[in-house]
């Protein structure tokens, strides 16, 4: 341990080597319920890609496992120490390298916040468009390293699209570059998109060149108010196929809508059963908001308001951006699901998860991502009561498993960590789990990086 | 050898296992020039997953290389026959299996044809938009395989963004499920794009999940004329730069231009030094068209053509889609190269292209996804003069030097196959290619599927 300390401080300035153990405990987890973290035996601050070569080599000599860490916003434990290890955090390496208009690309350190990246192109015109609701606190490798999602992705996809490519270091402290600054590219294996979604076990981003967009108009929302969850996904799936192209379809269950009630005092309509919000970033908004307000009201909306303005708009997305930290303040403990189905079979998602709400006796409110069929049904619960945190843990799983049957992923965005870990091998199946086992030991043949995550 | 043919026969339908030389020579080899192809021992032609698999168990038992093939349209030699090997042909695995306009995907096997799948899709007024020149017989499965673009990229992106989920049959005979029906998921890594541009290396694939669009308005087309390709490379910067979102953009020399008159006698501006056609597929394309007119303008076109309508946009396309078979009736033998540079550094492309062809008394006609930096230049020689094909061979590895100098890539869409395996090494060195093969070592441990190729 000791040797530890001395030879990571032996490569970094000062400062960038913490051991406080009062210090290094509030890196000791991310935000994810029922997920067991370590005490690290240090939580190493590099600002260069050297430094990080560093603690990699370093860790490598002296077997030491490293756990890769951003903003540790992330909601499934994949952050989290374990025993005895380095906690890299990436956030000192937090310069935006280049923005460049022609080639639509920018050059980030892993360590940048999303937002300060998406504000700093959008000055320049451009977009940056994956923006998970931690988009103010989380990082750019954090949302590489978890393949996020967020809000806008029915449109303009997750970050895995956005990644065109990456400098790498591995365990042993070696340099990798993977892909490329051009449009396209097809030399080799997609070692790029490896990397997307891997939770910082198979290498530490160093630098990503992220593809942009021109930014879009300005966005019009619309709220719809539906008497039933099937009468809601009805609407969107209607929407979809009559080949609408919102920039944001969303869900809020009565749980939801009330709880937002609660906490800010917007006087959202409780009376609804499932509120859907629409919006379009087209030249001509007002004409879709139109056309989808019809299709809503077809599908049995019983009140349609599109937003007149951009004021009004923002006014209704912010009722959808709280609505997390509007179910948190239900109870003293939350677990946030991020089952993702064939959005065809959104209805029967949110009716077995209400369903199982009731077998289980507990709140679970609904929100999602319904454009994409990505739902967060997330399970309310007293965290000191044993019996309730059981149930919890066991309505959890059962939603898991409700979303296999209808085809879909365990999860559609906040990754597998430690939390999912039973159950990504449930959804692999074992030919998929073996190849993936062995493409870990390719890069990471001693297991330092982030053991125990993913599987 | 007889062993072999016994073994195939006892698990394929009669018919379904070709041995007869005269015929089996004709599957030796796709259009690359320069590639080295073998004799295989046999080739089949599989109708189902058991089938394929029975291919793949019945080669590991014995040890025999399989080349997985489809349309033999690539360009690198991919799909080239080694000596004693099974053509593995998945042609006849030709099947539409699902179309779904709510989820909007295609489910299909991997001898459809690209247009049959873009066909059918419209007719549901749905899109695929990975649009190769070699559409119509080209293969869903070589698609994949090689990870093609086509024109349409500079909008839409390339095959890779639209391959959701694989079933492939590994080496050994397993079938292996990855990816996702649905719109988001991030469980894993990401196994699918791995085997996408994996050109048959890694395993076989026998199913895929294709993502779809709603079909866009149909497209205007305008065509500029400008003095040098500086300033049309001006202007397709400007263009880019100012947000536009052209659904194609792209450029031919003058070389192009003449070889499409001699071919067809279309009548193109033969005085132009470079040609350049922008499409927009947007609700107003013609306010679109104006605008980049004017860019164009200001960047130095000498003229600016505007289709009026769908007929002039498709005559104007016409000549975009002859420009290779032009280029081909140019001279007894021709080499494509596929070079991707930043679209920042197109026009030092194209400027370095030309004094390659003078350093080497070539024709060497350039034809580029220009809105996406990516070039083909096309080296036109007489490949029964030694001294000539020398040349026209140098030529082109000058270029793809000249190509990772200005920060690009040896490929953009059309593979590594045999003809790039060199350069593929010098693109990603040496520590990516460890990575790379250890991969391969992972899904192929026996080293079966289709060797020699990549690297």
């Amino acid at each position: 341990m000791a040797d530890l300390i001395a030879s990571l401080r032996a490569g970094l300035p000062a400062g960038a080597v913490l051991t406080d153990p009062d210090v290094t405990v509030s890196y000791a987890r991310d935000m994810a319920s029922f997920c067991a973290a370590g005490r690290p035996a240090a939580v190493v601050l590099p600002r260069t890609v050297e430094q990080v070569q560093h603690v990699m080599r370093t860790a490598t000599e002296l077997r030491v496992p490293v756990v890769p860490q951003g903003a540790r916003t992330g909601l499934s434990g994949a952050a989290n120490a374990s025993d005895g290890c380095i906690v890299l955090s990436l956030v000192k390496m937090d310069r935006v390298l280049e923005i460049n208009a022609v080639d639509r690309i920018a050059v980030v350190e892993p360590g940048v916040v999303n937002a300060t990246l998406s504000r700093a192109v959008l000055e320049q015109g451009l977009y940056y468009p994956p923006d998970p609701s931690s988009w103010e606190q989380c990082t750019i490798g954090g949302n590489i390293g978890t393949a996020s999602g967020g809000l806008c992705c029915v449109k303009y996809g997750v970050t895995a699209e956005y990644v065109l490519g990456l400098d790498v270091v591995l365990a042993d402290g070696r340099l990798l570059s993977t892909g490329r600054r051009t449009a396209k590219g097809v030399a080799g294996y997609d070692l790029t998109r490896l990397f997307v979604g891997s939770e910082g076990s198979l290498g530490v981003v160093v630098k990503a060149v992220l593809a942009l967009r021109p930014a879009p108009p300005e966005q019009l929302v619309l709220a719809a108010e539906f008497p039933s969850s099937a009468a809601a996904c009805e609407a969107i799936c209607r929407i979809m196929e009559r080949g609408h192209a919102p920039a944001l379809l969303e869900l809020m269950d009565r749980t939801c809508v009330r709880a937002v009630n609660d906490l800010t005092g917007m006087g959202l309509p409780e009376s609804t059963e499932a509120l859907l919000l629409a919006a379009f970033d087209t030249p001509d908004p007002a004409a879709d908001l139109a056309a989808v307000a019809t299709v809503c009201t077809e599908a049995g909306a019983t009140e349609v308001v599109p937003a007149d303005d951009a004021a009004e708009s923002e006014m209704l997305l912010k009722a959808r951006r709280t609505t997390l930290t509007a179910l948190e303040a239900l109870s003293s403990a939350t677990m946030i699901d991020d089952v993702c189905v064939p959005r065809s079979r959104l209805a029967e998602m949110i009716d077995g998860t209400a369903a199982i709400a009731d077998k289980y006796r507990l709140t679970i409110g609904v929100v999602a991502h319904a454009g994409d069929g990505n739902t967060h049904p997330t399970v309310c619960f007293d965290a000191a009561d044993p019996d309730e945190s059981r149930r919890a843990r066991e309505s959890f799983d059962e939603i898991m498993a409700l979303g296999l049957e209808l085809g879909g992923t365990i999860t559609g965005e906040h990754g597998v960590g430690v939390l999912k870990k039973e159950w990504l091998a449930r959804e692999l199946g074992p030919v998929a789990l073996e190849l993936q086992r062995g493409i870990k030991q390719v890069f990471d043949p001693l297991g330092l990086l982030n053991p125990g995550k993913v599987f």
